[in-house]
């Protein structure tokens, strides 16, 4: 596959702009997610009320929402058709500036980027991940926690000092609490009891946990290292990748863990959503 | 002036570009400051300092500065014959990503914004300030503070919280210490001695700050609100407004300030470096 048919990118007409305060400041949201056979996005309804708080916090025109959600569907519907093997996407929505500075208005208009692409193969699920710890800690921040903002520098500098044979790694926040991994979040099997971090101060809430907190009983709970060496099974879930077991802790001190036969309905049916 | 003289944007040719990580995540570093009449960017040794040390920090291609300093200088050259209005610049340094997610690559080439506009006319110093202290706490990160990065939704959420009657509002960090304000560093008189904010967990170390360091003896400590309410003089410093006195501190408990006869020298001279 080329390059050209691997990836669409569409924009409204603002984009672009050297004003754009996403470019400036990383003033804006982002959702990543795959589409199923017939273009649709199964798990929208979870996309749509994180996008929607995150607009809400960032300070957004009100009429922003619609209009993010109106460019998307009309551009999935039309370049689909034309191009099947684009079974992911990501929507990125900004705004434009109107003056200079950290000063912003909900009157800026939303700038709204689209890029349509090819999903990644499910990964093998037989196949567990080693996972360290990173050197980087999040910083505490309930104004931003929770939603899927550009201000992911944290997020960048943790991927890119992953080490040698690591796979992902788990970060911790200024508090000593387990929050998420670089790129998913994290399942938690303590004596029987699924968890999961809270992310009221640090933290995305991805779909896939979203989703499976709906689906299974989870408890959103403050989790630290102790209680990841205590525990039976981890899994990272991941709207791309849906849900995979840890099989090492690869830190100071080395823990392997099971992957779990119960886990294994969930991650089919999530599969099962996009055919 | 209309807005087209009032503002010039000159970009590389990489820029613009919809895989600009800067975009996505805010993923760089950027630089304003204040032109001489003579087109020059007098502080430019300090704004050179931060720009490589976030360079460095935020892993970009050793050739990325050397790069961005020839743009920058080249583009002043040209442009600021033919409009000699516009007194200050923004060079924003982002870089294109070469795949998807948050993995980055020293590979990447350096994407380039230089933004032109007129300065603000320099305040009114008989005119103190009015600064409340913001609902935002600034999160702990060492590993991103003192540095001019793109992740600045914490400015912008606090820039928006101004209330009204405030010019502007200190920000505390999660551990409780002072760090800045919306847009300036602090500076904080106690006992005949003055104090700013150390800016290793939190915080831009701004150049006229740094200028100031070398100018007068400062000592970088960690500040707490008391320290603000028993201090004589509190002044902010920032590279487009220089220095300006605090009159008053409008929080739950109000304090009114004199500003310093000591300080004007410094003020003066500051501004005497750009005629």
């Amino acid at each position: 596959m080329n390059p050209q048919s691997d990836l669409i990118c569409i924009s409204n007409q603002a984009y672009g702009s050297f004003n754009d305060r996403g470019l400036q400041f990383g003033e804006g949201l982002f959702e990543t997610f795959r589409l199923n056979s017939k273009g649709e996005i199964p798990l929208w309804s979870f996309h749509q009320a994180r996008l929607k708080e995150g607009l809400q916090r960032l300070g957004f025109n009100p009429k922003s929402f619609d209009k993010a959600q109106d460019f998307l569907f009309a551009n999935i519907q039309s370049n689909l058709t034309s191009n099947p093997a684009l079974n992911a996407g990501k929507l990125l929505v900004t705004r434009d500036a109107q003056k200079r500075g950290y000063a912003t208005s909900q009157e800026n208009e939303p700038n709204l980027l689209l890029q349509l692409f090819s999903a990644p193969n499910w990964p093998d699920e037989s196949q567990g991940l080693k996972v360290g710890i990173s050197d980087i800690r999040l910083g505490i921040q309930p104004a931003l926690a929770g939603i899927k903002h550009c201000n992911r520098l944290e997020q960048v500098l943790a991927q890119s000092q992953l080490k040698e044979g690591e796979d992902d790694a788990l970060l911790l926040s200024y508090a000593g609490d387990v929050i998420e991994s670089c790129t998913s979040n994290l399942l938690v099997c303590l004596d029987n009891q699924w968890f999961t971090p809270k992310l009221d101060k640090a933290g995305v809430k991805g779909v896939a946990r979203q989703w499976l907190i709906t689906k299974m009983n989870i408890a959103e709970a403050n989790l630290n290292l102790s209680d990841l060496y205590n525990a039976q099974h981890l899994y990272l879930s991941n709207s791309l990748g849906g849900l995979r077991p840890i099989s090492m802790l690869w830190a100071e001190r080395t823990k392997e863990y099971d992957s779990c036969s119960s886990l294994q309905e969930y991650q089919t049916e999530f599969k099962s959503l996009f055919a």
